[in-house]
């Protein structure tokens, strides 16, 4: 891992970040690839720039997007007003996994929340991934939740 | 459910919402209550009120503070660069059980989600909590996630 940098994304980088997104069994059905980049790409990286507390992530090897995720930082009342940080959208390239490199990145999402002074790390991972849930045990992760979605609309996946 | 009123809380309900953290068998050993408000509450209801993405809730009846919940707008790039919201740290007063007040809370909340154009809302909630799980059904989430949580330090409760 030591050429693997890892950094907030730019704008050039969300063509890869949605290739990337698009690179899974349930990613597949969700983005749209190809073609002029879709809006709703843009706004939601206009959004995301714009706020301190949310961060898109990629992980960079050679000059090629090799992996993003999300990282945010919550504010709450519980546990006597801790900021909590929230992993989401983890994914790394299909040609590239079993080397590492998911490792690397939550290893240092998780070392960022705790320089930002957050009590803990969340995350939910779709009961099917149950490769993932094993791989985040192994970094200290407990399952110790249910994590419960609402669709308004489109595919349930 | 005719009389109840919900709103962003104020620095005044603060005591109160501890309170009802506080009034759960987890949240007994997380929050401190009695004696002057500890200062993590204060400054945390800081960050929430200066962040339009961030929502400190109160149930209000008759003049009492009746239940809580966090409502954070999250954006991200899946799903077309989707809004979702978040719900967490929900409580009814020990007393009030049982009457609607979470249910109008919620789907008070997941209205609110939908009018900011969210494409979905979740939700994690403890595995010992099973009331909870079969409410959250009924209102339509799918206990579709692992939630995972890496704490650094305190009780993981």
């Amino acid at each position: 891992m030591s050429n693997l940098a890892i950094r907030d994304a730019t704008l050039q980088d969300i063509p890869a970040v949605v290739a990337l997104l698009a690179d899974d069994d349930k990613g597949r059905v969700r983005e749209a690839v190809g073609g002029p980049l879709h809006p709703g790409y843009i706004e939601a990286f206009a959004a995301i720039a714009a706020d301190p507390n949310q961060h898109l992530l990629v992980a960079e090897q050679e000059g090629m997007i090799v992996g993003t995720f999300m990282l945010s930082f919550l504010p709450g009342l519980s546990f006597r007003g801790a900021w909590r940080g929230q992993i989401e959208a983890v994914r790394v390239a299909s040609h590239l996994r079993g080397q590492g490199l998911g490792r690397a990145m939550i290893e240092w999402a998780v070392e960022r929340c705790r320089e930002r002074g957050c009590r803990m790390v969340q995350l939910m991972s779709h009961r099917d991934r149950d490769r993932a849930h094993s791989f985040y045990e192994g970094l200290g992760f407990e399952p110790t939740h249910i994590g419960m979605k609402l669709h308004f609309a489109g595919e349930h996946v």
